[in-house]
């Protein structure tokens, strides 16, 4: 049983998030239903992804592995899913791994990237795609409050409270803003994150940006170690997961 | 009756094109209604565009114009049209203007953008916002193609057949590609457009792009003065109406 680490991109809109639901289509779903398609449904294809996202999450660079029943060459694995995946859902690279690799457990680094549009007038072309603010951001005073979050911290007060991390203790590894076409995005990168981390985060941030939190505010709410004293979370539809690094 | 200059953003994927048309919403009837609904239905407003763009194609910076039985201040105006629009488009601003202002032909301008990502596999995010190609393309070959076409030329070779302008003699300010996240834009600027002229264009620089053609191809195809003699007309959904500009 040849096993295969797959980079995926999706949009996120459609589907209920990454993780297989009763109520509605999942990106994992979709994509066992496909590599089960193509070795003729002969067996039921597991699919196991290195992080889950929220419904309305997008990714670039999510990954999986799964076990086929017989190989498959590294090039043409995509295409064949792609050929049985929903247009919105796009395999990008397929490498063959060995049979202990595992997405989740082997990842050493997660990336995501928070897309955000300041400006007076909401998007067309991006409602479902950026987190489109009515007000000016004080971009300056948002990296300052970031910079403060960067480290090994316990994260409880950007913890979502059906959060079913071990720890509330996390390493932020990089926590900046870039500029994104006529908007900015926040880009965070860390070993693993708590569930709804990057959204609380951004959430508070953006208080900062709005000249209603200092950054000093946001040391005073990381310390105080509680998601009530945490700003509110970020809208689903700005993050994007870009990246999951494995060792070599 | 004031008159007011509007700029409208868009998404054109759900639309039969900017015209108003039996067969499904245009986005012309979208905002004549979110126009009319604004001032309580007592008469049709109707809205002049400085140009209709096809089924599919988006738009950042369209223009139009319509009279209001009422005084309405600048800056509510959008906000007010908004409201009433669906979320795929937006109006960017409002601007009073004299009763003779007319924005189709008033227009000194218009600017384009064609979106194509090269790349073996598809994009799961921009399926209806870039062509995809699915083999690498030589960009200083087309740049060098595209060259060529800038500067007063008779563009049968790139108008559609069932365009009505009434000559086929365009002068073309400006065609260049420039990089567009991972993937190239042609970028194409003049006074006015033969219909299809900037998809046939696209089509045709893509194909020396590909290596099929040579850009001296091109000059041969542009002095041909006949449909027949161009490349492929480029689909729809790379295209977007980026400006219309007015004198002053």
């Amino acid at each position: 049983m040849p096993r295969f680490l797959i980079r995926i991109e999706y949009d996120g809109s459609g589907y209920v998030g990454w993780q297989r639901q009763d109520n509605g289509n999942s990106i994992q779903a979709e994509l066992e239903a496909a590599a089960t398609s193509i070795i003729g449904k002969r067996e039921d294809v597991m699919v196991q992804g290195a992080g889950r996202t929220d419904a309305g999450v997008h990714a670039t660079g999510q990954a999986a592995h799964f076990d086929l029943p017989h190989d498959f060459s590294e090039e043409k694995l995509p295409l064949a899913l792609n050929a049985n995946l929903p247009r919105d859902i796009r395999v990008r690279s397929a490498k063959k791994v060995s049979d202990e690799f595992h997405s989740r457990f082997d990842a050493t680094g997660r990336a995501y990237r928070y897309r955000i549009l300041p400006r007076r007038i909401g998007t067309a072309l991006d409602h479902t795609r950026v987190w489109h603010i009515h007000h000016p951001l004080d971009v300056a005073q948002m990296e300052a409050a970031a910079q403060r979050l960067i480290g090994k911290h316990d994260f409880s007060t950007f913890r979502a409270t059906h959060c079913q991390a071990a720890s509330p203790i996390k390493t932020l590894d990089h926590l900046s803003f870039v500029e994104d076409g006529e908007g900015i995005a926040l880009i965070a990168s860390a070993r693993s994150f708590l569930h709804h981390q990057i959204r609380n985060i951004t959430g508070t941030l953006v208080q900062v940006g709005l000249g209603k939190w200092t950054p000093e505010d946001v040391t005073t709410a990381l310390n105080a170690k509680d998601r009530a004293a945490g700003g509110p979370t970020a809208p689903a539809h700005g993050l994007y997961l870009t990246d999951v690094t494995y060792p070599e």
